[in-house]
């Protein structure tokens, strides 16, 4: 099996499963029990959250473990500011863009900031919103999840404080953390990761918060990770995910330029005459999505799958839709949209599976090509 | 170590762990996805979900995971019944008992009916509110997590339905499921589950909806769980809980007798001039709470681990108060509730472990009053 779509999810890591494997053992404990074994598996929570804070040179933020992603992003939207003005973008994932159209339902204001071409967002026009309106709270992708596209949400969170430092401002970095080599600013209030993506397992998230942020609860109960998310605490994904993360952020810069050269030389050898770049240079290198302009993404997909290539047909989470809202609001036509498949990396890509992945792509979409014209 | 602290978390089952490993190996794919792989992790997901309803013969219910015990009653509470006037009992754990301090604070009618002395609600009085108050939705737990009180939640909520059957009636059943047996009933509209308390893993827990029950999300995005819970789903953890209910349902009633002796070996062994027995006859046998009055439990506690002796001192999710709200709704002074300590059994405790557990507990706190008084 060739596996290139670890944008959905990636395969966990055995090292990591193995350290933390102590956690479903001798080590099981309620982190809430006050004898020992309890309190040792405190501490472990705790060593966690400063190594995984660590690894994005967090000092003035502090951590708090969800179930997923989409947990932490509806953390963020929904529990910092109760009413008001929320702005986000067209790019974002259904875990931020559903929030949006929910606050809406509640009768708040929101608003979607158009995107570029590539599936950033356009920054003129989120500034020109926020200095001409009053904006409480806002939410912008580190990584798009379907371009790769790359927002500078240092740069943005900055501007967006030098108009109004009231603002709230919220990051998915959900495809950035573990990938990009990032340090995260004093000026990002909030922002989201989860563990699946970085080769640690599904069932944890990360809610990263501003020391000063004031957060309610979405989940009610023990008063666990001080109040902000009561459940017992799963302290084996926690324990996976910080392992995965030394793992990853143990050569950071070097995976990042490795998966580079992978990401370039699909750019290099796909036949341009059968494929459209929408992801370009300047995007993520973990995700390159093309179009087999001409054909359907999905039955490409099935096609490629005949060969063991596994790649994406869009975001896994919104795949009941014909088209990507995404990708037709970077402003691309119905026959582009129709063709639309994701390849995505992860450090255990290797370059021998790439080249057989871009064989199999040529020859496979040139073979429907040449079946349907 | 002698492990009697069940109720707070168990040690995952080692078979249940093998079989669910492939998911963290060759059958990591993400559930959404429309590959082959993809799509047998969703099917593996749906033969979890007919494998955890039909363990309680539930056939007009379906299923929706979620990440805790917590998480789901917080979805039952929240996002069936929008506004209005909600009844609970005093017993409930911090996971509903919070839930209703928040509906109160977000100005909604809230009731908690008080207990009996064992920590079963007192259901005189339930009925009493119901006839002669408009009521909307009532959470009632089955097995009372501190004392192992068990309400008879059929007949209450046969009882409820027939005097209003627009009330949407909820129940908690985190200590009951894999414990007590029992067949879910028609009059049952939402039931939580949690995965850890069963020898399955932390990070896994199920609402039950019967399935003409309206709900919304408490958390959005990719729509999984049929939109009623989005995020990427727990492959591993779900199939881990799965495996876990299976190994406990096939011998619930050989289990429920076993441990039902045991707790009677407490019961006729421990020193009665000690301990003071909180739980009693009609309680599950899984939860065995006492006062051993005249000292703190913490002590207690902390003196019985040097003996490698592991006991809980009421909820481990409630740990950081002096008293235990729920004891106290019982009706003890002060002198009882100071000594509460909780023993709490699983499948895997042994019968010479509960004669040397008694040994200890006589032992040693006869050991601590001796050095007191």
């Amino acid at each position: 099996m060739l596996y290139f779509d670890n944008a959905a999810t990636t395969m966990p890591s055995k090292t990591a499963l193995k350290q933390a494997e102590q956690f479903n053992n001798d080590m099981f404990f309620n982190p809430s029990s006050l004898y020992s074994g309890g309190i040792a598996c405190a501490r472990e929570i705790k060593n966690a959250k400063q190594s995984i804070l660590s690894n994005i040179g967090a000092t003035s933020h502090d951590l708090i473990f969800t179930s997923c992603g989409s947990e932490s992003n509806n953390l963020a939207i929904f529990c910092s500011v109760k009413r008001g003005s929320f702005v986000t973008d067209k790019g974002e994932h259904s875990a931020v863009h559903k929030c949006f159209l929910e606050l809406k339902n509640r009768g708040q204001n929101v608003e979607f900031i158009d995107l570029n071409k590539n599936g950033s967002v356009n920054t003129e026009k989120l500034y020109e919103y926020v200095k001409n309106n009053k904006v409480d709270f806002i939410s912008i992708m580190h990584v798009n999840n379907e371009t790769g596209a790359i927002n500078d949400v240092n740069a943005i969170s900055k501007k967006i404080k030098s108009i109004n430092n009231k603002i709230i401002f919220h990051v998915d970095g959900v495809q950035a953390y573990g990938k990009i080599p990032y340090k995260i600013s004093q000026d990002i209030d909030l922002y989201s990761i989860s563990a699946h993506k970085i080769n640690a397992l599904k069932g944890v998230g990360v809610l990263i918060k501003k020391k000063n942020v004031n957060l309610s609860p979405l989940i009610f109960g023990g008063g666990q990770e001080n109040g902000y998310r009561s459940g017992t605490e799963n302290v084996f994904g926690i324990k996976v995910f910080e392992f995965a993360g030394k793992e990853k952020y143990q050569s950071i810069r070097e995976n990042y330029q490795k998966i580079k050269e992978f990401r370039d030389l699909f750019f290099e050898k796909l036949d341009k005459n059968l494929f459209t770049f929408i992801s370009d240079q300047a995007c993520s290198p973990y995700i390159l999505t093309v179009s087999a302009k001409g054909l359907r993404g999905e039955v490409v997909m099935h096609a490629l799958e005949e060969y063991g290539l596994i790649i994406g047909n869009g975001s896994a989470c919104s795949s009941k839709n014909r088209f990507s809202r995404v990708i037709e609001s970077c402003g691309y036509d119905n026959e582009i949209l129709d063709g639309i498949i994701r390849i995505s990396f992860s450090t255990e890509t290797t370059y021998e599976e790439c080249l057989k992945a871009i064989e199999i792509l040529n020859k496979t979409v040139e073979k429907l090509k040449g079946i349907l014209n």
